[in-house]
């Protein structure tokens, strides 16, 4: 019998040896959400480096006597600069710790592990990397939707919705993505909602296009607001949305009145069965 | 003391009670990707339904006894249509087994997990659903890829690279996804790879910009082929690259010379500890 607790007996940890900075994500929040080589760095690490977006949990499943130290950047806080953060990975990492860098979701989805890591290497300190489940993708799933789905897209873009100093992104294409991407997934975008929104309905999306704003992804607090492009601002702020949050824009947003599966656990049925109206066709379907 | 193969003691395991259908995402291959959740499942699950692309060690660790159905489909393969895994899907349901439907990568990222979730919900079987890592993320990863980086991107778009019956993706603006994505990550490339590349060259990207081209991304007999969008379909058909692979076209390929992380853990030295030319201004910034 294999008991529920345990890890796989085949389970192939890899390496941890001291002096390496191991760099994996977290996950969205929802500690089930990390990776069982995300789990299996946390229980030999010395010192853990976390980010704001780290559950507490996860923290508490280190190896006893090991170290965590806050290495949080969140909009409108004071935070060290991803500069310190990187020397400091490198002094624990040149100290003989075994450094685990944990960071909310993916470390190289708009985390600036890209950074770190290339920090690290041009130091000479050896690195792991291990990705996690990122928001964009866990976080809506969690809310009931899915970021693709055969009749709506062939395509989705993820956006950060600032740039590192709080900016509105200076280098996208609105009016390109507008056009090219029928599924918008915006991480960081709450500063700036009205005017993305302003910038993909000038770039000609449709005003009553639906749209989700999912805070707190994964976690027990979620909250999931739906609206439209042309009202997501003003529900957002009505609402009292904050950070963090993802905000998905596309037509995939319509089925979570069919794939809502957190309420209906909870009892709610499904409010319309056919949202897309194309159940019909699917049935029908033999590919 | 924590032992290594024990999952924490606190760890929150959802309910699987019978007749739950629960979708899950097994990651890019590497078992180590797995999610505790997803482990949860598998640990619980009477049977386990699951696709080509999940590795057999996973399946390796369901409780003894439960049973595992193969229901996968890769293109030029016979295979189960889409509605006939969805209704044995309800039928294992409906006959009281706790099912586990198991999928490569997430379920919710051109893996059909939202028509399967639809027509499951339609049934009025319950469902559960725990995200996964995608292999566009993670399978890059392991390559020493970041799909977002500070100096490169704040976008990136992810594509599949053919329809459900195996053509070009027709709903796809390739010349808005030219222009607005600087990175674009595609999934199921191989068979239209050089159409797809003449379509972003059509679009105005440059022959020149750098492509990688990772099969079986996170295995051990991983294999990534370095080239640029002008080449690839040549070079890809030289080395004999082959599905499952992940294409992404984008200056962040570059960054692969100084972050292939698994080469340097094999002893190889970075090929290049500055690829974008960017480090000066990143030991600056103070962001």
């Amino acid at each position: 019998m294999v008991r529920a607790h345990e890890l796989p007996q085949d389970f192939d940890a890899p390496d941890f040896p001291p002096g390496l900075v191991w760099l994996a994500g977290a996950g969205p929040g929802d500690p089930g959400l990390l990776t069982l080589h995300g789990l299996s760095a946390l229980r030999r690490a010395d010192v853990v480096v976390y980010d704001a977006l780290v559950d507490e949990r996860l923290l508490g499943w280190r190896r006893p006597g090991a170290d965590a130290e806050y290495a949080g950047k969140r909009g409108g806080r004071p935070s060290p600069t991803q500069r310190a953060i990187s020397l400091r990975l490198i002094d624990l990492a040149r100290a003989g710790k075994r450094v685990l860098r944990l960071k909310g979701g993916d470390p190289f989805v708009f985390g600036r592990g890209g950074e770190e890591a290339q920090t690290l290497v041009r130091a000479g300190v050896p690195i792991r990397v291990t990705p996690g489940v990122t928001a964009g993708i866990g976080g809506l799933a969690y809310a009931g939707i899915p970021v693709t789905h055969r009749e709506v897209n062939q395509a989705v873009t993820f956006v950060t919705g600032h740039d590192a100093t709080g900016a509105m992104p200076g280098a996208l294409d609105w009016g390109a993505l507008a056009k090219g991407s029928p599924v918008i997934v915006m991480y960081m975008a709450m500063k700036h909602l009205g005017d993305i929104a302003g910038r993909l309905l000038a770039g000609g999306r449709d005003p009553a296009e639906p749209v989700a704003i999912a805070s707190e992804a994964t976690l027990p607090t979620m909250r999931v607001i739906e609206t439209t492009l042309g009202r997501c601002a003003a529900d957002a702020a009505e609402a009292g949305a904050a950070a963090p949050a993802i905000v998905c824009v596309g037509h995939v947003v319509a089925l979570r009145q069919t794939l809502d599966w957190m309420a209906q656990l909870r009892g709610e049925p499904p409010r319309d069965l056919d949202p897309l109206g194309t159940q019909a066709a699917l049935d029908r379907d033999a590919s």
